[in-house]
């Protein structure tokens, strides 16, 4: 029984995030329904990042096995014919051994969480990054960022729900720069905690508005406690990008 | 009475272009209505650039006139406050002198034609760039450009039921660059042709594919016959950029 890797781009706006629901649109809902479509088989697919609604993927990496065998292309082109009228597109798909698990096999996972920094709101970015009016200072953003940096507990940036038994994390990389308008947050781990990267893009805008000082952060991320954390960044800025296995 | 020059964006998206008609929803029409429910005034706004449906905004010019003289930063806020459900944002509001004219006091306007250039259609700019499959060779469709940079009878790049008198046109700039799998071509006129935008977006594109040759593009421009010209480019990659007083 063959097994497809899937690279799938998606507007998470007006989808209730990844995880199939009864009553509800979702990306792999509505992915396995074209899957079914072409194929006429009830397939399961298995993503490397199950995210919330709002947010949106260019390299969110997907699996799911077909009894029959079709060319990859093929597959790319049939599943991309039943989602032409969704935000979603599959960029690619890969015939995997079947010891391959988009989510289990994942080694890094790397998201984006864009900021619309500026006064007036934004008619073309509206579902596409955070609006933030106050100026924000990258330097002191990126020292906050330094800090995050490595192996430490981070209960204090996971949100009530997360279901990973340990919240000892290593933060392999957080790199934020400027393009224009947008301050972009490029964060990468093997694995995140629930609304881990929303809940320090959150308070990475804290320290660059000025709220709170990086030793404040440091006692956040000390005190292990969730209650102690900054405003959650919200789903719409935030972006899955690629996966290394 | 103080007349108000406007910098406006838009996601031209949803909108049956930028001039005002009765049973159809537009950004002059949108916009006069939230002037008027702010100030109770009824208003006319004048544009630098008419846009067509689909096409968006990041820098459009527009001026009107009210009885009354309110701080910048008021009328601002006031008509952001009527846009707030509308893909359109007043990014700033100045007083200016009445002998300023959004349209005729223009010097130079500057659009941006955005292709993305890869074989899957977009998730995310599906409404925001014009998807081209076909590998395009940018430095031929620079070369093709540099012909057309200059004074020129562009008739042949000009849409039935364009308005001008004449079709003799200097254009200034024409500069084509890679963004990732996007193509830009910024392109800067005093004034531009109807549709003149995206046919030569449209012809660059066949230059970029190798389905017309650069001597070919010549010979179109030099022929002054609109029925030579290649395919117009949709409006959904046009973006009016800014406009120099």
């Amino acid at each position: 029984m063959p097994r497809y890797k899937l690279t799938i781009e998606y507007d998470g706006t007006g989808y209730y995030g990844w995880q199939r629901q009864n009553d509800f649109k979702t990306i792999q809902g509505t992915i396995e329904s074209a899957i079914k479509s072409f194929s006429g088989q009830e397939i399961e697919l298995f993503a490397a990042g199950r995210t919330d609604a709002g947010v949106h993927a260019i390299g969110q990496i997907a699996h799911f096995d077909l009894d029959k065998e079709f060319p990859e292309w093929q597959i790319t082109k049939a599943i991309n014919f039943y989602l032409k009228d969704e935000g979603i597109v599959i960029l690619d798909t890969k015939i995997v051994n079947e010891s391959f698990h988009a989510r289990f096999s994942a080694h890094r996972r790397a998201y984006c969480y864009k900021i619309l920094n500026r006064s007036s709101r934004s008619a073309l970015d509206a579902h596409r990054a955070w609006h933030v009016k106050e100026a924000l200072d990258i330097e002191k953003m990126q020292q906050a960022a330094n800090l995050l940096i490595g192996h430490h507990d981070f209960s204090s940036f996971r949100a009530a729900g997360c279901q990973a038994s340990s919240a000892q994390i290593t933060l392999d990389e957080v790199k934020i720069h400027q393009e224009g308008q947008l301050i972009l947050i490029n964060v990468k781990a093997k694995s995140f905690l629930y609304h881990m990267v929303r809940n320090i893009a959150g308070s990475l805008v804290e320290v660059g508005k000025g709220d709170i000082t990086i030793e404040k952060l440091n006692g956040i991320l000390e005190s292990r406690n969730r209650q102690m954390a900054c405003v959650t960044a919200p789903a719409h800025g935030l972006y899955f990008t690629s996966v290394k296995y």
